[in-house]
């Protein structure tokens, strides 16, 4: 007998091609086949989350897009994902956040009223800001501008006018997007200053509070840079900042259904390894130190000789190397430069500058990790020699996962640490980049006030994942379209189902439009595949899903009630099943599997609630109906037929009205008995549809009263033509006087203004005149006599 | 750069070989390495139920272990699944049962007493059952065995002794399990027709439904046999029976949450496609026609010269070639031998033997399907010329899918139509056969309500698929045991989880223990795919499962309050979601994704309930209430005042039927606009509170009604008195001869016995009787007036 998978029953067809997965990898800018080290097992190391800060939108994108990938890994392809992702909460960022903040909150729990010295403190913090010494990153003060409240507020209103003055407007916005925030911050100074100005003679505690509160932007700065010595334990200040948005960084990932990482490091509890690792690199002769900090080497590194292979720096990015500015933003505004070899190395560890700062012991004496550094020693202590997949958003490129490569290629001797490296594409807003100045800046907890996180999720889903995402209404609109669609295709199969006899009933077999649908089923399912395994082409499977559900709803509403709901069911089963794969399930699934759950509004469950409050409108308008029901048949006074006609119109509103609002939809006619075919849907997408619909309806009375009222007018017209008897229709005043000048009996003109006979032909048109009028004079005396007799 | 997938680092360690899925296929009696013929589908057929009976544990084995292999290539391996499977409603087995129930059935409903000829045919039915006449399956009469009762409970009561005796016990219970059932149709019927010939002479239809009933196992056949022909519509009668059981079997399967098929063809609805295949098989020559039947040959099938190929009869069994009682078992008993030319041809087509048969008509006659060519037609109608995997019960090898083979073969003049055909083994109870004799018979209702769903496929995970599986109390034993293991584990993950503080509280640095554990996690994520690799060895991955969670407790007991708690996570996490994947999760998950849900008893949900389906039913009843108004109004046929009163009545009926079972009472009047007033409350309450409501009103209309009848009795008592006229009563036969002598013109007595003179005291008392008597009198005559009137 001949081997089963040889068989010549299956060989009688030429196999067909299988789809393999292939990944967009920046570090060879193309679609690489995807192989992992390990069968069935990926390691992925994503750079996770510098924690000191409310999360945005722009964090949204980043990690629903790892998230969504790593479903798709999981759940599709079936690998063991271990996903390991760091929280940095060493940062000069986060040290410069605490201290302030920890400084303030003295300040404010010290002083029960407004001292001199508070008050002068707050002046001097004033006009260092606004003379752009207090801060670096801060832009240097515009020229000529006062620390007057009045010139401050100028200076606003000519940017806002020079914006709608088409020469200096891109001027104006540039100028915008530099000094709003540091605007906005010395304003605010400016108003708690004048306040307290007011107050010394008898200020309270809660006026101390109003003033720090009121001057923090400049004051916290101010008192970081003159009070930082102070702080007796700099760590434990960093650290409580650091846990408190660690917490709330994950509060929002779990609004946003984003699965946990398997293994999520912290920087802080990293520090001796990243010592060690340090130490290594500099035997490895790829760093160096200088006045107690590390840099890296990278003139020595780039090009090095590794063992049959070379070393290659800016791997990512090579068009970056040496550029000062994305550089100089990696190290942070705390680090110096002190001791290093060529601008472009960069610090892998940073010594102690002043006192106040978090520091830790090292060969180098006390200091603190860079940040690139953090990353490549966690992902190696987690995972090893190297890894499957290296993820983070597309701005990390350059210096951050360039730097990262060096370093653990100088550490490991070896050619390429990371096998595929991920970067997911930025967000825009409406067109433009997300920035505070530009009001454009949206939280993920603001986000979800407006819309779910299913929603969310699908709008990122609709561009692929390394490409710009323009975050716009118009994506939301065609999202909660897509939305709709997969949500009336599920209410529409849930109901028809529910609906339906026992299993027993109806036809099995399939004719011709089943196997149609079926074979439709088995060609998306191959379309999903090919998409999902093009670097995970999201946009391109959902729309093989909604290609899929126009055809089913095409074959539903041509079978109508013998639809064979078998076919459709596999349908609607396999697309919820890839729905929730991709993360877009939410609350509990229906018993029959079908459908992707409830949507969940502002990050509230609607699950949670408690049944009696999601009954009682059901129980209110079921019970309302009927009294209206029984009162109609209780009417003693109404005929007959208009008990009937009362009834049904009670049923059409209620139908209308009354279980739209519930969200109840009824299909007259269309249930199994007969009767009406209900589903229960989202509310708001019924009354969309009823509002469509009346307004159709609206329309197209509109038009018949239109066209009414032309018929009328026509009407009219030819009454008043016909009120001209036949006989005298060419003579005067009917017909010019002088143009003819005899006529016959039947008021047909003979002669003309000459006396001439007329022509018979032109005597021929004019009889068909006459038999004409003839018609309109009777249809006029007709009427006549009819309102005579009215 | 050298391409990320040949990188230095993953290849300085040994590629590991990836093992790939293999599946022990009955036709090379070996584990073969899988492969579709379609990139990521899979084409499944499985043989399904002769619906005419109950779902019994075998039945569960059966469908139970091929859910289990489908959800494996489903929603482990990650294939599209095509899963059809037919039912059986055209079958010899169907159309005995379904004809006597017919018959039965009529004959209860047409007798309204016991005749002498029913009594008759019970008599008749049970001689012919005895002497072994009335069913070839049957066991032919233990000798010496006379049909007296006491002779038949003997017969038993000596088995029973036996059974108990070293010597005589193996064939004594071969004798238990040939005889009980047997014997115990014959007592049954015994006992029923002695108690029917005591009631000859005053019987009530129930009596006959007793008699009929009693006798059903020997008055059935025996009524099938004399009265077959007698059934006008025997395709209905049968499709009616069929029907009824195919129902049950899909909810079988659904409390076995045994996910549906996707296709489920029936017999009855592709008669037309087996008339054609049948032909073409005689078109290719490997069938012929005799005496209306169609036969295969099998001697000239078997070697005969393909295409490049040698056709191959019995490729599953082939020691089973010939062998007649396999054979015959799988023609049926209604299917006689004419025609044949050898004992190894088996039934294309078989010709109507006798009226009352259902037949359909063909070519060669009326006649139906043979039992194996349905299945040929229906997986070749729906899945073309072949299929990756056809699957059954290890019982249906030979002759039922060794006939398949060759007749599709045959059609399609291929060399082998199936690629891999699986079959599930046996399942046994205790050690022994499940029969209905040897009263181990368990029909899946009768186990659902002793163990849940879950329990029995994870006992059934225990033993491979395709050996034989021994239900017993020790394998029950141990699957409680191995689900509390799995339970409690789940239990103290999440305690922790939930009692543990914010995601930012404790360490998450990965010492040596986590690290281990870590290991030990992707160790068994290897084992496990390696277990389900080896042709879904469940026993082996389960048992993985179990080893990492006996180390996780460990872990865990050996860390306390300090085990970090996103290593067990992880590993809960995936052990969940394995569990799901095989069909154990139960109810709804839990909001952290850990737990296999809660457990069912006897097919009902704990837990797990969703909003939607507790709206259902009030959007189903909120809807048919409308449905119905709206129906009454369209009537126009009705009179006006019949509507009212009919809505009234609807209205009524829903307050106290529909109402009540959704909990939704409703006061009517009592709401503040004057309509009902609605409370939603507990179902069970409001059915008592009717119930006790309605008893009320019994009580009270019973009360008056005995008040009535008493009025009643006491007047026509009354009349009854007033028939004498006040004149007669004082005289015979109204007072007794002798007490008075004489009387006065009103009638009163003037003298007594003696002749004395009656005292004017009880002439007083008496003329006081007159008055009372006179207006009885009247009424009486009133009375008799009326009735002559009428």
């Amino acid at each position: 007998m001949s081997v089963a998978t040889n068989s010549k029953a299956s060989t009688s067809t030429l196999p067909e091609q299988e789809p393999v997965l292939r990944v967009y990898n920046s570090l060879t800018r193309s679609k690489d086949v995807f192989k992992p080290r390990k069968p069935r097992h990926i390691d992925w190391y994503n750079c996770g989350p510098t924690v000191y800060d409310s999360s945005h939108m722009g964090h949204a994108r980043n990690y629903l897009t790892q998230d969504i990938i790593r479903r798709i890994l999981r759940d599709y392809f079936g690998y063991n994902v271990n996903f390991v992702m760091n929280i940095t909460d060493i940062d000069d960022k986060i040290i410069l956040r605490a201290r302030e903040k920890y400084l303030l909150d003295e300040t404010k729990s010290k002083n029960t009223s407004i001292t001199p010295t508070l008050l002068n403190d707050t002046k001097l913090a004033f006009s260092k800001f606004l003379s752009g010494k207090l801060i670096k990153s801060l832009p240097s003060i515009p020229s000529g501008l006062s620390d007057s409240q009045d010139d401050l507020q100028n200076f606003l209103i000519i940017i806002e006018k020079d914006k709608s003055d088409p020469i200096f407007a891109e001027a104006a916005r540039q100028k915008e997007e530099k000094y709003t925030l540091y605007l906005a911050s010395l304003l605010r100074a400016h108003g708690a200053i004048k306040k307290a100005e007011a107050l010394l003679n008898g200020s309270s505690q809660q006026d101390v509070v109003d003033l720090v509160d009121g001057t923090s932007d400049v004051l916290g700065p101010y008192y970081g840079e003159t009070l930082g010595h102070t702080i007796s334990d700099p760590i434990a200040v960093s650290r409580q900042l650091a846990l408190y948005w660690e917490d709330q960084f994950f509060q929002d990932m779990s609004k946003l259904n984003i699965l946990p990482p398997n293994t999520k490091p912290r920087v802080s509890e990293y520090v001796k390894e990243i010592v060690e690792f340090v130490e290594q690199i500099i035997n490895n002769g790829f760093a160096y130190e200088a006045e107690g900090s590390v840099w890296f080497d990278v003139n020595k590194f780039d090009g090095a000789e590794g063992d049959g292979f070379r070393h290659d720096y800016a791997k990512l990015q090579p068009g970056s190397k040496g550029n000062k500015k994305l550089l100089d933003e990696g190290e942070g505004a705390l680090t110096g430069s002190k001791g290093k070899k060529q601008s472009a190395d960069f610090a892998l560890w940073k010594a102690k500058s002043k006192p106040g700062e978090p520091a830790w012991p090292s060969p180098w004496g006390e200091g603190r990790p860079g940040w690139h550094i953090e990353c490549s020693v966690m992902a190696s202590a987690i995972l090893g020699k190297g890894m499957d997949i290296h993820s983070g958003g597309v701005d990390l490129m350059f210096p951050h996962h360039d730097n990262e490569l060096a370093q653990s290629e100088a550490y490991h001797g070896c050619e390429q640490w990371v096998n595929y490296f991920l970067h997911t594409g930025h967000l825009h807003i409406e067109g433009l980049k997300m920035s505070k100045s530009l009001k454009n800046f949206i939280t993920i907890d603001e986000e979800l006030s407006r819309n779910t996180a299913r929603r969310l999720r699908l709008a990122f889903m609709l561009q692929t994942w390394n490409q710009k995402l323009d975050y716009s209404r118009g994506l939301i609109a065609d999202t909660k379209a897509k939305e709709e669609t997969f949500d009336n295709f599920f209410a529409n199969v849930n109901a028809r189902l529910s609906q339906a006899g026992p299993s027993a009933d109806g036809l099995h077999q399939n004719g011709p439009a089943e196997e149609a649908l079926t074979i439709d089923l088995f060609e998306t399912q191959k379309d999903f595949h090919a998409a999902l395994c093009d670097s995970f082409n999201t946009p391109n499977a959902i729309q093989s899903l909604l290609d899929l559900i126009a055809k089913t709803n095409i074959y539903i509403s041509s079978k109508g009630r013998d639809a064979n709901l078998n076919v459709v069911t596999n349908i609607a089963e396999w697309i919820t099943r890839m729905l929730r794969m991709f993360g877009l399930g939410e609350g509990t699934p229906t018993k029959n599997g079908i459908g992707w759950g409830t949507a969940v509004v502002g990050g509230e469950e609607v699950n949670g609630q408690d049944i009696s409050s999601q009954i009682e409108p059901w129980a209110k308008s079921i019970s309302s109906f009927r009294d209206a029901v029984r009162k109609l048949a209780m009417d003693k006074s109404l005929p007959p037929t208009e008990l009937s006609k009362q009834i049904l119109a009670l049923s059409d509103r209620f139908r209308d009205e009354e279980a739209i609002a519930l969200g109840l939809q009824l299909d007259d006619g269309q249930g199994s008995d007969g009767g009406a075919l209900f589903k229960i849907v989202d509310p708001q997408s019924l009354i969309a549809a009823r509002e469509e619909k009346r307004k159709i309806a609206a329309d197209k009375l509109a038009k018949k009263e239109a066209n009414a009222r032309a018929a009328e007018e026509k009407r009219i017209a030819q009454l008043e033509k016909g009120k001209i008897s036949p006989k005298d229709m060419f003579k005067p005043p009917n017909t010019p006087q002088g143009i003819y000048t005899e006529w016959d009996d039947q008021g047909l003109p003979t002669k003309d203004a000459e006396g001439k006979e007329v022509s018979k032909s032109l005597l021929k048109k004019l009889a068909k005149e006459v038999k004409v009028q003839e018609k309109l004079h009777e249809a006029y005396l007709a009427w006549v006599k009819e309102q005579e007799g009215k």
